[in-house]
């Protein structure tokens, strides 16, 4: 029998709970989930799962359930995987959470994140680790503490981001380790890939998309296509954008992959991607990994891409005024237009007002 | 003693009330205000006005208070105001509210509304009547039903539409008319100007670019103002592109103009553009007039107005956003994410769940 795996799990909602559950399935791992908001309920009852592929789960819990993020011991963690939200522009970022747990040289880190760029601050912060990089398909939503609904069918691409400074072979042999872990069970469900970086442009000309226009104009993926034109001057337009970044930086998306991407979703589930979610809940947007990145790699390059370059900056703005709703930030007091300028305050009409005489 | 001017004012909020209280108080003019939702409480009451010009006012009425339009009878209206919102995307249309009102030949309409080419459908229904533009700078709020605040002087840039079936010395006579009896108590407020077109492009420098990104942001613009990045990313971009068109169409405006109204609201004023109180309020949104007709006027002479593109086609969604809410469209049925896909509904795991044994 091989060694179980001892992994940390940071983010167990309705993505993170899921592959915590598929690990302890096969019996290859061992997971403690580091929870939040769904602490105490997992605690004392346990996740109930309505599952598309496992059936109806109740109380289910992995192998540890913890507060935070434990400081590392003498058994040092084979993966930490991180399931969170991606928000560099806020601190704690991902790179100061998982820190303290972080073996040098032993601790693989699989970031199960969307966006670009996103394993640049690990490899700084961790230059002789091995960083992954997962692409979650799964639909799942944790639709109330610690109860998740897993909806759509659980596909994960994986592979290695490259690190230069540790051999490929040993980047790959973690990934395939993990991969060999995930499908003992279901051996279609989780695929190695050599080449992260066209997955994740790949998964971009969706995501970068849908997500900024849907939640500028706060509507679901259904409705901005029912308005056709919002379709044909927005979301074409950003995809192709998209399409052009990822060309100049090696990584050919076929002309389809567009098409294929504005019909993703069937028209009448009126999806509403991650980001509209956040936003409607007044959480904070994954605006920089998931626009602001591949907005830069493109336009650093020459690329022109006005559209998401107009996006970018106006969910920028947004991301401001969540700051300023959760109290991050001060503003000067004002706002009584009657004491901001200096109106005249007397009367300029001398005679009486009275029925005009017709 | 001059004839008394007839006019019906239609439209009778914030600007509106002012306008007809002003003419009636001139003694030169009569006002028939055709209300809506603060008929009732005008009619009981009166309109209670809080002016910075002309101080408390209780219990004030125009000469006549009218629940609608009226049909033309053997007088003829000799100015039809309106100071409505100019929404041309959602029936009804100006041109059609008033159309029973006008006397062809005769009625002289004054458009006190914002945007480019809002005189296109007035001219085209009406060849034969005067057609004026009107600017209002006031500040006036109707705060709650016939209750008007006037806190910012009532300034009226005034002037004709050209209107090629009409001598231009009949338009401008008609628009002195009006200045005249407007200006008849205080010289400074209403002001003739040959020029409509470039009054308009100088205001649309500020109504365009504030309005669209204080909406789609949901902020106002001493809050765009302190991010200072969607200043410099998005709206002076977007006025440059509004000075680029206005140029193309013959009209020079200085680039020190940009500096004026990016600074005209007072920073701590937090100032609300009438777009934005609009979307807070669920209403529609004047996004042709204001975003639609200077993006087209610039883009089909060939000048690229990348911002405002992205700008407009965003609000162009959220209009469509807003007729849905208001019953106007119907959608497909759906939004169940159970029923939208052939998802698998059977467990994928052979072998039970169980503690792994470390």
């Amino acid at each position: 029998m091989p060694d179980l795996n001892r992994i940390l799990l940071v983010g167990s909602g309705g993505v993170g709970t899921m592959v915590a559950f598929n690990i302890e399935a096969s019996g290859l791992g061992r997971v403690a989930a580091v929870l939040r908001s769904n602490y105490t309920k997992v605690l004392q009852e346990g996740f109930e799962i309505d599952s598309c592929e496992h059936g109806p789960i109740k109380g289910w819990r992995p192998s540890e359930v913890l507060k935070e993020i434990p400081t590392i011991t003498d058994i040092p963690w084979d993966y930490i995987v991180v399931v969170t939200k991606n928000v560099p522009d806020i601190p704690p970022t991902v790179t100061d959470m998982i820190a303290p747990a972080v073996t040098p040289g032993h601790t693989a880190i699989l970031l199960i994140q969307n966006g670009l760029n996103i394993e640049r601050p690990i490899l700084e912060r961790f230059p002789n680790n091995v960083c992954l990089s997962g692409i979650s398909m799964i639909g799942s939503q944790e639709e109330s503490p610690g109860v998740i609904k897993h909806y759509d069918v659980d596909v994960l691409i994986l592979g290695a981001f490259r690190n230069p400074n540790i051999s490929r072979d040993r980047e790959v042999a973690s990934a395939k380790r993990f991969v060999g872990m995930y499908t003992a069970q279901c051996e279609t469900r989780c695929r190695y890939v050599e080449d992260v970086q066209h997955s994740r442009w790949e998964k971009l000309v969706y995501n970068t998309c849908w997500n900024s226009i849907c939640t500028l104009t706060d509507m679901d993926t259904g409705r901005i296509r029912l308005t056709d034109h919002a379709v044909q001057t927005l979301v074409r337009p950003a995809m192709e954008e998209i399409r052009a970044a990822a060309r100049v930086h090696g990584v050919n998306l076929p002309a389809e992959l567009c098409d294929r991407m504005l019909e993703l979703d069937p028209l009448t589930m009126y999806y509403q991607p991650s980001m509209l979610v956040d936003m409607r809940k007044g959480k904070f947007i994954e605006v920089e990994n998931l626009i602001g990145e591949p907005l830069a790699a493109g336009t650093t390059s020459g690329v022109p891409m006005p559209t998401l370059n107009v996006l970018y900056n106006l969910l920028k703005a947004k991301q401001w005024a969540t700051k300023e709703k959760l109290g991050m930030l001060e503003i000067p007091p004002g706002g009584d237009y009657l004491t901001q300028r200096s109106f005249p305050k007397h009367k300029v009409h001398t005679r009486p007002v009275e029925e005009p005489s017709l």
